[in-house]
């Protein structure tokens, strides 16, 4: 019976697997729902879809919010269909519930591009613990590279330092600003320009928007290179500043010419390491995954039970009870 | 060599654990350093301490900054020493490094009661990893409680939600308030309210401090009994509510004389519930330790490290790469 159900998982997985790698995007969307949800179906399909991927450039792209980071990302899309590439879009919405506002601009944003089967944009809520969502998002990006999505823009927004990261993982990252309206720039957090391969001022045709991409440009030049030299870090990348206006579509073209660039002259620098940190955060969600399940299976929760009650009545003190829960977790793998 | 090392920590743990419990301030203060920064001696001491705790009150105080926690915890110190019993004080410091404000009030505080051998103040930082607070603080307690301290204060900031857990973990939780200025009661957060077991409105004299206590009263009875019935949820406790003016003293004897009442009417109650919660994120803590601390070792670093490259290669799926590494950590452990 137990073994039927995995069989009929596995065969399930394996089904969708084939489907979304042909070009079925019902199959592709069920999957990602699957990986969004961490059902049975997403690990399956994973195992199957992870070793065709790996080709695809991922494109993380945030900042902090009325930055522009939605135009920018559809005036990106306009520009890459233009060059008759495929591209696929994973927003990170940091409200909880699905339902919520970025679902609804999804719809809208699809519309646009309702017959083109080149075209796959797809919201991710960003609730669960921490490291799960880059872990999420990062099993999303596999999908849909094995999916043949060659182009992967990852939208977060720049607000939580977990949305930051998972932009951060991506094989090159773009930090998206806004004009800043006073003598100095202070909007953006200096936790966001360290992460970015790309800084580009939107909103291009305000009035403040060239001299705050030049007081970028003078910012990440030399003082932050030299502070990082004194504190002995290594030498941080200098980020290119770029000035967009993604509402006429202004500047995108060069952003986009920008993005392919940096993917072919950092595939064995910062991209190298961002693969890394992915394949990490991926395999240590895995892990504590796992070794939560097995904490909570039917017998290890009822020894935990009984030791944390020894424990309370001081009967056993703290370190004996995690050593024999650890022992019982160990043995039980066998 | 390494049997050495490790025969010599328990001994140091040992003579530490002897001399606390006899009586020794340098040696408590020692362990309680130890326990502090997660030391060795730390778990070779709490292993002899902790089965000779249990016996103590251990009393959790917290509120917002600024309603009087360090004011009160003086009074109630006058009080219990005027009644001769011997009290101890943990202070959790929310600023991370131990330098700060905290430690200077502690030697403020110390010194009124420089020769008495019966009261201990001591802060702690409330830096690392979720649940590291509690754990660390309750190990403390029980530390203080093996070494003959039968009542222990817990002070906190009632802002972080793992200081406010802290002190929800006592036997008995006091949530100070100061008096409302306007015509509601809009500063205390529900989750506050949620965990006391008494209510204290602090700085009596001043105008608002009977409405406000008038108000909180009403709040705590009829609504929030009603709304936990209908959500399914047990009946809540409905904590007492009582004035303070801990500058002058007024209502501080009243409010021992309620924390001996709590002592002994919820021993079976809340306060068992109370023991369990503080036994369960102990174990947790050194649950997650011992995990944390397996997955550095350098031969799992090693093979982990191998295997992340291999997943960021796409050469191997992060399950399979998951399941390699708690393969490798559960055979280490025989």
């Amino acid at each position: 019976m137990a073994d039927d159900a995995t069989a009929s998982v596995t065969d399930r997985a394996h089904a969708l697997a084939e489907a979304a790698v042909a070009g079925d995007r019902l199959a592709l969307a069920r999957v990602l729902t699957a990986v969004e949800n961490r059902t049975p179906i997403a690990e399956a399909a994973l195992r199957e879809l992870y070793p065709r991927a790996g080709g695809a450039h991922l494109v993380g792209i945030t900042g902090p919010p009325g930055a522009g980071k939605s135009t920018l990302v559809s005036a990106l899309l306009k520009e890459v269909r233009a060059a008759g590439r495929p591209v696929a879009v994973v927003a990170v919405d940091p409200s909880s519930p699905i339902t919520g506002g970025a679902l609804l601009g999804d719809r809208v944003r699809m519309q646009a591009y309702a017959g083109d089967r080149d075209v796959f944009i797809r919201s991710m809520a960003s609730r669960g613990h921490a490291g799960g969502l880059a872990s999420t998002t990062t099993a999303a990006a596999a999908v849909l590279d094995a999916a043949g999505f060659d182009l992967v823009l990852i939208e977060t927004v720049g607000t939580g330092q977990s949305e930051v990261e998972v932009a951060a993982a991506a094989d090159t990252t773009v930090v998206l600003e806004a004009p800043e309206m006073g003598d100095e720039v202070q909007a953006i957090k200096a936790g966001l320009l360290e992460v970015a391969d790309l800084v580009v001022v939107n909103k291009g045709d305000k009035p403040g928007a060239q001299r705050t991409a030049a007081q970028l440009r003078a910012m990440l030049a030399p003082s932050v290179g030299r502070s990082a030299i004194a504190a002995g870090r290594p030498q941080p990348k200098r980020p290119e500043v770029m000035v967009t206006t993604a509402a006429t579509g202004e500047g995108v073209k060069e952003l986009l010419a920008a993005l392919d660039r940096h993917r072919l002259t950092a595939r064995d620098g910062d991209a190298a390491n961002a693969r890394m940190t992915r394949a990490d955060a991926q395999v240590r969600a895995i892990l504590t995954e796992r070794l939560v399940d097995r904490l909570g299976r039917a017998d290890l929760a009822d020894l935990r039970k009984r030791l944390v009650s020894d424990v309370a009545g001081h009967r056993l003190d703290p370190y004996a009870a995690a050593d024999r829960i650890l022992e019982a977790m160990t043995a039980d793998a066998s």
